[in-house]
């Protein structure tokens, strides 16, 4: 009998994520010789371990293909990590018996760092408890933090945002600078890696255009050194754009924004550091100043997506059925850098224990010796990634989304009742 | 000798108000019979005061057609509205000796109600003092607060960027509803008008598709009722999205964000309601949050201008050459819609005096029952405005603008030092 494929997203959606399903969805159909039917978890593992399969293959082509044009994960996404077999070894059983059920052999998880590591757990234990499951990892993140791969889908398309909503702030910034406001500053995320501010780099065409400030998650905040900088771009061009990550923290290794406690689960969730730029910059420099908090918008804007992050979200997913398809299991798909211009790129494969809860931060040769402002190394990583746009269908003025049936396939199990996450993240 | 026009832009910038400008330079190329030169103020009225005027019969062809795909104001704005004639004198027989040393018998200024006031004030003075002066105001503003005209430019591209962001925005929630967040606010610009908030009612094609809640500067702030309506949305669809307008109000007249006042000037500046939204979310329900703030971006959004809007920009300023070589002044030149369905409109005139310094709210037929959605004569009203897309041009990854050569004309006058604004905005 022929396997069939459970597809799931985790954590943070993003921006092309839905692509990466469709490469899942298209690659599996073209090898019909091979896999049966596709299903997708409803909210990633949580679907998985209450038996909410979506049946796929009920769903037009065109349906499909209008993934690629939808942000956020369609399928529902979730913030929950498989605790250890050892411990947890009843939700290993569970999912294992919800793929008995439906004759699933082969499962893939979209997601970041944490959920690599649920998926290495998973392959762990089917093997463990002699359950023949292929697991890949699909990788997505907009924080480009995963390690092991030349870039995740999602970052390309968050980084392309950010530089364009940086260069767009600045066009404003530089024209209300005489009488009015001199600083902008916009956040970004990053809570470990300053990927993002990073991007914001991108904003100029060639380096000193624009006045611009990154700060990184990866350099310690110095409230001097950083008026310092603010100063000088306002002195000589009449006013400054600053691009921080969320995570800046300070010598003492707080985080700069005012850490948020959940009433709910002790949960805490950073926001805010902009605000708090804003006050530096008032109070020491005597400067106007304007922010803006991007949040989700920065991993939602498909309509700014990068067509070279569209393409490799799709790749990703495509990848993961030839690596079934070959027989693979325990794998994270990569993408693997050939050259920076042309730029040229290709799918591979690496172990899904080596990558799993490993981070990787914006390195030394990419921050210029300043602290502020990215190298011409970093250019030539960054600039490839946000190459392109593929905009999508209007109508009414806004994005068209093609509605998925979104059939739940019935239930041949006992109910069983998924506790919720209580991970930090978001 | 034919007269030369002075242009110059005021206030907020907008992602369409260099459309305006490409307008005036482009009519008045076609109206040599009745124009010379055409130039342009830096910095809005600072420019006119100090004599820095660019001479844009300098610049190419095609570099005045690309104005229309730049974001923020290109020559420059300000902050800066003339005082009463009565006790500032001096700097109106200031502004009407540049205008003579440079042969200008024609000033439009592009800017919003403080600034037609302005205009006012300085065709009264102009009058009073015997110099023949045309003086043509160009409504923008992103508030959509100006009276008598149906919509004000640079409120359409903002309106669409808040309503693609919202639906953007609204995808990912829905996606991590089921183990992290529920609600998320997006803050938007208006500090006594919610129109920017009703746009976010144009992130649903059809009423309920998303489960939103709008708050309308319009409206008193009830936490309760704000918290019902939130959990009511979450129990029904899962999830909320909420956008805010910065000017919410409680019962007590205060505004729900915190004021900051800056040190130097004694300004204050809205900011932050989506945070304390989020803490009353928290606090009341318990809902994970997350929340965004737009700011400058929301105006400076070009890469997301609807078409509509940059059709009327630069209708708006075509208008105006035309309202001045018909020998017009003391007037503004407006937006008249003729139709709804399909949209129809033309551009008029209205007297400058009748529109200085009035505000248009949203009105009560537009805000639903409830008082977090818009009605139905909302969406007959607002939909138009937000259709169409023009991309610009990218390169490298962002957008390109073309550069200006921005040549100042030679002084002819003494200097002279303009105060700089004190007054309040962004």
């Amino acid at each position: 009998m022929k396997q069939n494929i459970l597809y799931a997203q985790s954590g943070g959606v993003t921006a092309v994520i839905n692509a990466s399903a469709r490469g899942v969805i298209e690659a599996s159909g073209r090898r019909a010789d091979v896999f049966g039917g596709v299903f997708a978890a409803r909210d990633g593992i949580v679907g998985v371990l209450d038996e909410s399969l979506y049946d796929l293959r009920r769903e037009e082509p065109a349906t499909i293909a209008a993934l690629s044009q939808r942000p956020g994960g369609v399928f529902g996404s979730c913030r929950l990590d498989l605790d250890p077999f050892e411990t947890h070894r009843h939700e290993y059983e569970r999912v294992l018996n919800v793929c008995a059920a439906h004759d699933i052999g082969c499962f893939f998880y979209n997601g970041g760092g944490g959920s690599m590591l649920t998926a290495a757990r998973l392959a762990e234990a089917a093997e463990e408890l002699g359950y023949p499951l292929q697991v890949i990892g699909i990788p997505k993140t907009i924080d480009n933090d995963l390690f092991a791969t030349d870039t995740s889908p999602g970052f390309g398309s968050a980084a392309k945002y950010v530089a364009v909503s940086t260069r767009e702030a600045a066009c404003d910034v530089a024209s209300m600078q005489a009488t009015s406001t001199k600083v902008f500053i916009l956040e970004v995320m990053g809570r470990h890696a300053g990927w993002l501010a990073a991007a914001g780099g991108l904003a100029e065409r060639t380096r000193g255009e624009l006045p611009l400030v990154l700060l990184f998650a990866e350099r310690v905040f110095d409230a001097r050194q950083f008026a310092d900088a603010v100063r000088e771009r306002v002195e000589s061009a009449g006013y400054c754009v600053v691009v921080a990550s969320e995570g800046v923290r300070d010598a003492s290794g707080d985080y700069l924004s005012v850490r948020q406690r959940s009433q709910v689960r002790g949960w805490s969730q950073l926001g805010g550091v902009a605000r708090v730029l804003a006050e530096e910059v008032g109070r020491r420099l005597g400067y106007r100043t304007h922010w803006a908090v991007l949040d989700y918008l920065q991993r939602a804007a498909r309509h700014l997506a990068s067509r070279v992050d569209l393409e490799q979200a799709y790749a990703v997913g495509e990848a993961a059925v030839g690596l079934a398809a070959a027989g693979r299991s325990r794998v994270m798909v990569t993408i693997e850098r050939l050259s920076d211009a042309p730029y040229a790129w290709r799918t591979a494969a690496t172990d899904l224990q080596s990558i799993a809860d490993r981070e990787r931060p914006v390195p030394d040769e990419f921050i210029d010796a300043e602290g502020f402002g990215i190298t011409e190394a970093a250019r030539r990583y960054l600039e490839p990634l946000i190459q392109g746009e593929d905009w999508p269908v209007f109508a009414d003025g806004v994005p068209v989304y093609t509605p998925l049936r979104l059939q739940l396939r019935p239930r041949k199990l006992p109910a069983y009742t998924p506790r919720i996450g209580d991970h930090q993240g978001a």
